[in-house]
This record gives C-alpha cells, sequence and structure tokens, in this order.
C-alpha cells in the first residue's frame, strides 16, 4: 500500500467502514457492490468509492469488494494486525460495562487487568479478571506490556491516575472522565465526553422543534 | 438574540464551553478574559472571541465575560432552559452506569423510567427507580412526556426497541447500540459508538509510532 497523507476525515468515517464489512463478514457475504454498501451505510457510492480508493484499488469493476479482503485492509490502517493489551482503571458500572463487551477482544483489544482506588475491591473478579490496587499500576504496564488504558473513574481522579499512566509508559488512554487531559504529544487521548454528547441531543431537538414552529 | 445560522463546528464546540464555564462556575470565578479561557481550553483567544460572537456580544472589552451569564445563554441554546425527561432501556452494566452519574440531572435530564427486556429484572430498583417491563414502554412515553430514551442494549434488539420508541412520540434517542439507527427525521438520534472511539485510538497509536520511525 501506498504511504501517503489519508485525510483525518477519511480516517474518521474507517471505522464505520469496519464496522460494516465486519457485520456483512458476519453474514457470509463475500462481495458487494459500491451501491450496494451505499444503500446500506448511507453515503452516496461516490463518497465510498473516493474514500477507498486511498487505499489503493480495493474495488474492481463490475466486482465490486472483496468483503474479508477490505476488511482486513481497513483494520491493518487501524492498526488491528497486531493485538493491543487494555486494561481499565475504574471499576464502577462503566468500567463493568467495557470489561463485560466482548467485541472488543473480537477486534483484538486483549483486557489484561483492572484496576480500582477502592482497596476493599482487591481480589474481586470480573470476567475471571482480578480488580487490582492502583499502587501496582505503574510496574503491572511495563510487565504485561500494556498499550492503552481506559479510564473509567470521576474527574477528580483523572489527572493525577493519566500522570502515573504516562510514567508507566501508556501509549494511549481512552478517556471517559468528563475533563480533557494534557498529556505529552506522544501519549493518545481518545475522550468519550458522554455529557458532551448528551448536550448534542438536546441541541438538536431543540434546534429541530424551533425550525418547526417556522 | 438574534435568530441566524450557527455553523455546525460551533455547535459542536458549545458543550465543552458549557462544561468549562460550568466549572469555573464551581470554582466561584465571576468573570474571565478570554485569554485566561483560551490557556484554560487549549485553543486560541480568537477561536473563543468568534465562537462566543456568534450568539451577541457576551464579551466586554476590558472586562471579560461574565461567567454566570455566558453559561446561562450557552445552556438556553443547548436547549437546557427547560428539563428532559428521559428514560433509560437497558438496565445492564452501561444503564446502571448512566443512571447513576447525578451530572445529567444537574443539567436537567431527569430520568423517569428504566426498563429491560428481561422480565425478571421488573421491580429491581436503581437510584430508587423500579425496573419496568418493556411492554409497559409505549404508555409510558405518553403518560409521562418523556423526550429522551437511552438506549442501552445490544444491537440485535435496537431496531425493534427503536421503532416502538419512534410510535410512542419520542423525540430524541441517545444510541449506545453498536448500530446505526435510520428513523424518521422528526426523532434526532445521537450515537455513542464506543468501538468506533476505540478504534480511532488505536489508529492513532498506531499512526504516531509509524511517524517517529521515520
Amino acid at each position: 500500500m501506498e504511504d501517503r497523507e489519508i485525510s483525518r476525515a477519511v480516517i474518521g468515517r474507517l471505522p464505520r467502514y469496519y464496522r460494516y464489512l465486519g457485520e456483512l463478514l458476519d453474514e457470509g457475504v463475500e462481495r458487494i457492490s459500491s451501491s450496494d454498501l451505499s444503500k446500506k451505510m448511507h453515503v452516496t457510492a461516490s463518497q465510498i468509492r473516493q474514500d477507498l480508493n486511498n487505499f489503493g484499488g480495493f474495488g474492481q469493476q463490475g466486482y465490486g469488494y472483496n468483503v474479508k479482503y477490505l476488511h482486513t485492509e481497513i483494520g491493518k490502517i487501524l492498526g488491528l494486525s497486531h493485538t493491543h493489551n487494555i486494561i481499565i482503571i475504574g471499576a464502577g458500572n462503566l468500567g463493568q460495562a467495557l470489561a463485560n463487551y466482548g467485541g472488543f477482544e473480537k477486534s483484538g483489544f486483549i483486557l489484561k487487568g483492572i484496576f480500582d482506588v477502592n482497596p476493599r475491591l482487591e481480589g474481586v473478579t470480573i470476567r475471571g479478571i482480578p480488580i487490582r490496587r492502583m499502587d501496582e499500576l505503574r510496574s503491572f504496564i511495563r510487565h504485561h506490556e500494556i498499550e492503552i488504558a481506559a479510564l473509567t473513574i470521576p474527574k477528580s481522579k483523572a489527572v493525577e491516575v493519566a500522570d502515573i499512566l504516562v510514567e508507566g509508559g501508556i501509549q494511549g488512554i481512552w478517556n471517559f472522565a468528563h475533563t480533557d487531559l494534557i498529556l505529552p504529544e506522544n501519549v493518545i487521548v481518545e475522550s468519550v465526553h458522554l455529557a458532551d454528547s448528551l448536550l448534542k441531543l438536546s441541541y438538536n431537538i431543540s434546534s429541530y422543534n424551533h425550525e418547526s414552529e417556522k
């Protein structure tokens, strides 16, 4: 594959392509035309062709896309050609929800440990994985080659824990704490701000009602 | 306030302004200059001025922004000048995490009910709210003027339940199911695709490592 710059907008759409192609694979579909994929994904066929052309000629005139091949190639671009060791910090409801979601392992994200600030939870297991104390965190990251930490703790603790993760050598933080983490550029942060998302929904409802009243 | 078109990009940034202003309020800060707000939020002062100018002259030369006023005005734009009745469908870990998060009530999202497809959960309470059976859903939406439903159920059930919500007259769906919901345009959908977000993190880590090796 050519090594060229891919736009941020295309990158942002890749996980969705990967998801739809994965569903097609599960349904046993071997190939699909860009127009059928377009109907399924509710984007234009020309958008799909343009996006996927960024990665060389996956599609063939009159044949369409080979689902398995395209799924694998997009997976490689997304960094899924090797597995990623992951830990969860915060064993509350949200941490447990992530721990119990099997879909991540299917994509190669291997849950290696769960940590919580509450020492009373030490040794309690989730899906067979014991909850550990925070003072083990730094050495655990090194010894188990942990790449990603999901942070499902309140914002009051998030900055302090993020600093420990950075010192431990973490590569990425999947941040659910309701705060922005400002970290060195070699640590990638992807934040899921649930409250921001609910406010966007609220805005769109108000805005729709406002338009309808005009 | 003038009734003019506000760009999608500005709208997308509003929840973050609202969050930072809320934090300043909690800290007892009454006013802030655009340059101080800029340092706090890690965006340029000119971006802040441009964004907030969309809503009329909140800022005053030599004074800065009145935190409480700006927070209230942005809240109005986000549809927070009235409360929103919300239900959660799916009483698993993720549904419970949402139910237990008090921050939503603070912003005026009032949790009125929790539903689950598992009839054995009927009557179990979360934060004092009993879990109800799905066959009560449609009438509950009407009788309790429910505006928003958070959907924290597996994708296999999501489409079917979304149809019931639409028939019941729901205005917005906060969708956590790992699928895109295609609904009539009067029902606003805001999706939180956790797996897509994890793939974006994975892409950014791979891409950073790839750049560093060059």
